[in-house]
C-alpha cells in the first residue's frame, strides 16, 4: 500500500474518539492527520486537550497534535471518522459528506436515512452501493457510511448465519458495560452492587438497526428483512464488553449442532482487512463462556464470542463495545471502502 | 399467640442458615431452640461455630447458644428450618419428618418428589394437601415441605396473575446476586468486572419448578401446568437481588396496563402471616426500576419488586434471593402451615 | 418531650440531603417541617423533586410535602440543617443565623472560623461555648454550629482517648467510599476495579480539623490542639464506610492492650441523646476487622468501629460517611444544643 | 542469542503459573520445555489440567504440551520458574537445586534464608554473590535464587534511590489486589463494595524483606539495612495492581523535588535485559496518579508508577502484583542470572 490514506477523527478527545486513537495507532493503511474536536479542546494540543482514560499509553505520536474545530475547512483529511454525539453528527457529518470528505460514523444520528448504508463489512458490504444513491440524492461530493450501535453489532453476525435457517424472530436481553455510556454517563452510585434494568433508546435501535442490516438492496433502496425482534436491555457492573442472551426462532428448526457448524462456517472472505478477526465468530464449548472479562479482548476486540448454544434455539453471545461496537466498527467500514475502491 | 413455637435450625452456619437467624429473631410465632450444624461445629457455642457475615450483628439471643449435630435425637423442636446442602438434605430430611418433625426446606432434594408440597403460598397454599398423601404413603409423623429455588422465587409470583389471560409460555433471562451461591461459592477473580453467562443446574430449576406450583392440586396429585420455559441464567457483581427480565406470551394478549392492573390486584390474603409482604407485588412505573440495590429490601426483603411493563408482554421483576428466595420462603411457608392448623 | 422541636433541612433533594431525612424521620424531638431546595426543585412536590436513591422507602410524611426556596422567609423551622455545597453555605448560612435559626451545619463553609463551633458531641461538647461569642460579634440572633469532614469524624473519637497518652502525631491513610462524593461525584469508569489515590481538598481538612476539634476552648477562643497530622487520601470501590489505617505516636508510649482499654472505656456521657450510639467505640478483636460492608450499620449508622490494633500503634478504624460523617453528626449536635438548652 | 534457554515451570497451572506462561511466551531467550504441576494435573495437555482465566489466548505452544509431576527426574529444563506454595516450595525446590537445576522462585520459602539471594535486579544485583556461598554450603549442584513479595517489589524500587538522603523510616499502606491471594483466594462475598484490612503474613513480609534487599553483601553474608518499616495491609475490590501509600523519613529531609528528581534519575543500566522496563520508574505528575486499572500495564506490567510526591516525604506507588510482582519478578532475576552468566 504505497500511499496513505489521511484520517480525521471529529470528536477525538471523548471515550470513542480515544478509541478511534488507539484504533488508528500503527494501523497499515490509515494516518491520523486531524483530531477534531470542541471550541473548548480547539487550539490545546491533544494532551491537554484530553484526559487519557485508556489502559494503553497515549501514544506519542499524537500527543502534541494541535486540535482543531469540527470543521471542514480545518480538518485536513480522507476520511473522518465520527464520534459525535448524535444531535450534533447531523448537522456536521452532512458538512463533511458535502465538502467531499467521507465520513465514518459511529453517530446514530444517520444510521436508519433511507440514502444512508448502515453496514456491518460481515453482514451486508453490498449495502454500500447506497452510496451512488445518496450522491445522486444529495448532490454531496463525499458520503457518510454509518455502523449500528453497539449491541446490534455484537448481536447481527451472530444472525446473519442463520438467515439460511430461515430466521422469523428474536428475543434478546443485554447485559451492557458501563463504557457505552461514555466516561461520565453512569455515576458509580448508580450501578456498584447494582443492575440497571433500562438505557435510554437502546431497544429501540436493538429492535431496528438489524431489520435494514439484514435487508435486501435492489440498486435503489434497503427492503427490510422481515424478522420480530424483542428485546431489554439492561446496565451491569462490567467495563467493557457486552454480554446478550438470545432466543432465535427459525422456520427450518435446525439442531445446536447445525447452528454450531453454521457459526463456525460463517467466513465473509474479508481476510484481506487490516483488522478483520480470523474467525468472526468464536464458538466456545465450556459452558461458561463467553465472559466479558475473558473474551473481550479476542481478536484485538473485533472477535465476537458465542457459547451456550442450545435447544431453543438459544445463545449467548459478547463483543467490545467500544472496539467491534464502535471505534473499530468505523475503522472496518472504512477499510472496506478502502478495498472497494470507494476511499 | 400464647404458646411459642420451636423453632430449630438445620446447617445453621452458612449463608443461609445465617438469613433463617436473621428472620426468625423477634419473630412473634417462632422461637430459636435449636441450632443444628455438621460434626466441626457441634458443640461449639454459635458465636465460635460460625462467621457470622450479614450487614446486622449477630442476635445476643444465638451467641452463646450451642451447636448441637444434625441429628433428630439431638435437637428439639417443632418445626426445623432446612439450610442443608441437597445431597446431604435427601437423608437427613428423612429422618426429621420421620421421628415426627416439620420439616420446611429450602433444599432441593425433596423439591420435585411427587408427594411433597413444593409451596409459594401467594401461589399454591392448596398444595400443602399433599401432606397427607406424603404421610400415607411413607408413614411418617412429620413431614416435609419444601420452597422453590430462588430464581423461581422471584418469577412465580408474577406469572400467578397472568395465569387468567391463558400464559402459554415464558422466556426468562436471569441475573443472578453472588450470594445466590453461598459465602464461597464465586471467586471475586471470577465475578469483579464480568458477567458468568451459566449457572449449573439454575435452568433446569427454573424451567421445571413454575410447572408444578402453577399446577392444579387433584386432591392426590400434582397435574402440572402447561407452559413453556425457557431461560437463561447470568450471574452478576451484586451482593443481594436476583433480576429477570422476562418475556410471557398469552393466548388472551392483555395490554401492558390489563397485565399492570393483574399486578396491582394481585391480592392471596395472606395478610394475617407476619412475615407476608403488603402488597406482594411492588409496581415501579419509572423507566428504570427495580433495581436490585435500591428495591431489594422493600418488605423486609420479602417484597417483589416489578416494573417496565411493556408490549410483549415484557416486563423486570427483582426480589431478595437469600430472602424472599431462600430463608424467609421457607419461614414463611411455616406461617402458613401455623395458620392452617398443621404446624 | 411534649413539644416538638421544628427541623428544616437545607438542600434537601442531594445525597445528604435524603440521608437527613432518613435521620429525622421518627425522630422523636424533631419533626420536618421545611425541606428547602434549589430554585429548580422549589414549587414541587418532594417526590417529583428529588431522586430518592437510598435502600429504604421515601418516607410517606416527606413524599408529598411542598419544597420551598433556600430563603429565610420560606422556611419554617426552629433548626435548619445544611446539606449545602460550601460555596453557596457561606452566603446562606449566614442569612438564616442572622434570622434567628439555630444552623446545623454539615458544609464545610464556616467549620475553621475562629467563632464558630466545630463540633463531634463526644469530643468536644464545651466548644459550644463558642455560640456566644459567635453572637456577640456577628449580632446574629441565631447561630451556626458545624460539624466536620466525614473522614474526620471517623478519626477523632478515636484520637480523644489517647489525648491522655500524650498524642503527638498522627499518620493516616484513608479507603474512603464513593458516597462521600455524592450522587454523581464519581463515574463509574473511574472507580470500578480501581483506586484514586487523591480528593480535592480532603487531606488538607483532615490534617487541620482534629486539631480545632481537639484544642481547647478557654472561655473566648479554641486554642488548637498541638499535633502533628499527615494524610493520603484514597477512594475505593465502596458504596458508604471510609476506612482508615492510623498511625498515632504518644509521648508516654502505652502499650495496644492500654490503647484498646482506653478505646473501651471511652464513655462521653452522652446516652440520653436519641441517636448517641452504644458505645462510641466498638472494638472488634478479629483480626480481619472493621470492615465497611459489614460494620458500617453498626449503631444505626453512629457507631465507629475501631480494630487491629497493634504496636506502634498503630490501627483500623471504620465509620458511615454519610450517616456518622454527614447527616447523623449534624442530628446528633442539634440534639445535643436542645439538651443544653440552646435549641 | 544463539542458544536457547530451557525453562521449567514448577505449579504451571495455578494463576502464577499461568503469568510465567504469558511471560515466557515470545520471549528472546527462554523457551518453555516443561510445565509440571500436581499428580492430578500430571499426564494431562495443558488445556485440560489448567483452567486458563487470563484475558489474552492460551498459547498455542503450550496447549497440547503434556504436564509432567513436579519431580526434577521428569522436568526437563536449565532453569525452573517456580510458582509453587510456599510449604510445598520447601522441600521441592531444594531437590531442583541439588539436581542442577537453576531456580527462580516466586515462593517464600527461602526468602529470608541467609544463603539465599533475595534479588530486585534494580535493587541489589550484586547479592547474587550469595549464590557460591549457597552452593558451597549446602553442596548443591544448582541453586535457588529469589524475588520479594508483590507488596515488597513495588514498593523497593522507590525505596533505592532514597537510601542516597539518608532513609530512616517507612511507613506504608497497602491496597491490594484481589489476584495477589491466587484464584480462588477471595470469595466475592467478602469483598464486593468492601474493604479488607488484613492480609494473613503480608505486613511481616513488607516489614522484613525490604532490609534484605536494601542490606549490604559483604562478600558472604547480607547486612541488613537499618531502617524502621512499619505497615498496614488492606484489600481492595481491584483486579490487578497494589496501590501504597508511603511516608518516608530521611535524615537529609530531601524536597518533593529532589525525591521527584531522584525517582527520574533512577537508572540501574539494565536496558539489555529483554523484559526491563525503561523507566524503571514511571513518575507522573497529575494529582490522581497512579492508578490500577490505567497503569498496571505499564511497560509490559514491569513498571513501577509513582506519584503524589509530597511535603512529609510522602508519595503513592502502584505496580502490578502478578507481572512485576510475582512471576515478572522470576523472569527478569533469570534474565539477570544469564546476563551474569550463572544461566
Amino acid at each position: 500500500m504505497p500511499e496513505v490514506i489521511k484520517a480525521g477523527i471529529l470528536g477525538a478527545t471523548g471515550a470513542v474518539g480515544q478509541r478511534f486513537i488507539q484504533a488508528l495507532e500503527n494501523h497499515p493503511w490509515f494516518e491520523i492527520t486531524s483530531l477534531a474536536a470542541s471550541e473548548r479542546s480547539a487550539g490545546k494540543t491533544y494532551d491537554k486537550a484530553a484526559n487519557w482514560r485508556l489502559e494503553s499509553k497515549l501514544p506519542d505520536s499524537v500527543k502534541d497534535m494541535k486540535v482543531v474545530p469540527v470543521d471542514p475547512k480545518k480538518v485536513d483529511a480522507d476520511v473522518v471518522f465520527s464520534a459525535l454525539p448524535s444531535d450534533y453528527a447531523k448537522t456536521v457529518e452532512a458538512e463533511f459528506a458535502k465538502e467531499g470528505f467521507v465520513v465514518a460514523s459511529n453517530a446514530s444520528a444517520y444510521r436508519m436515512e433511507k440514502d444512508v448504508p448502515l453496514v456491518i463489512p460481515e453482514v451486508n458490504a453490498d449495502h454500500l452501493g447506497l452510496i451512488d444513491v445518496q450522491q445522486d440524492k444529495r448532490g454531496w461530493d463525499g458520503y457518510i457510511v454509518t455502523n449500528p450501535n453497539c449491541s446490534t453489532i455484537v448481536m447481527v453476525p451472530t444472525l446473519k448465519p442463520l438467515m439460511q435457517f430461515g430466521l422469523e424472530s428474536v428475543t434478546v436481553a443485554t447485559m451492557q458495560a458501563i463504557s457505552g455510556a461514555g466516561y461520565d454517563g453512569i455515576a458509580s452510585m448508580a450501578i456498584l452492587d447494582n443492575v440497571v434494568p433500562y438505557i435510554g433508546g437502546e431497544e429501540e435501535k436493538v429492535e431496528t438497526e438489524p431489520l435494514k442490516l439484514l435487508g435486501e438492496f435492489d440498486g435503489t433502496k434497503i427492503i427490510d428483512a422481515d424478522i420480530e425482534i424483542s428485546a431489554s436491555c439492561n446496565r451491569v457492573p462490567v467495563m467493557d464488553g457486552h454480554t446478550e442472551n438470545i432466543w432465535a426462532k427459525m422456520t427450518q428448526n435446525p439442531t445446536p449442532e447445525q447452528v454450531r457448524e453454521a457459526f463456525l462456517n460463517f467466513n465473509p472472505g474479508l481476510g484481506d482487512l487490516p483488522t478483520e478477526p480470523n474467525p468472526v465468530l468464536i464458538v466456545r464449548d465450556e459452558p461458561d463462556r463467553p465472559q466479558p472479562r475473558l473474551d473481550r479482548n479476542m481478536g484485538n476486540g473485533m472477535g465476537i464470542t458465542v457459547g451456550r448454544i442450545r435447544e431453543g434455539i438459544r445463545y449467548t453471545v459478547m463483543g467490545h463495545n467500544t472496539v467491534r461496537g464502535a471505534a473499530g466498527a468505523s475503522v472496518l467500514n472504512a477499510e472496506l471502502l478502502h478495498k472497494l475502491g470507494k476511499l
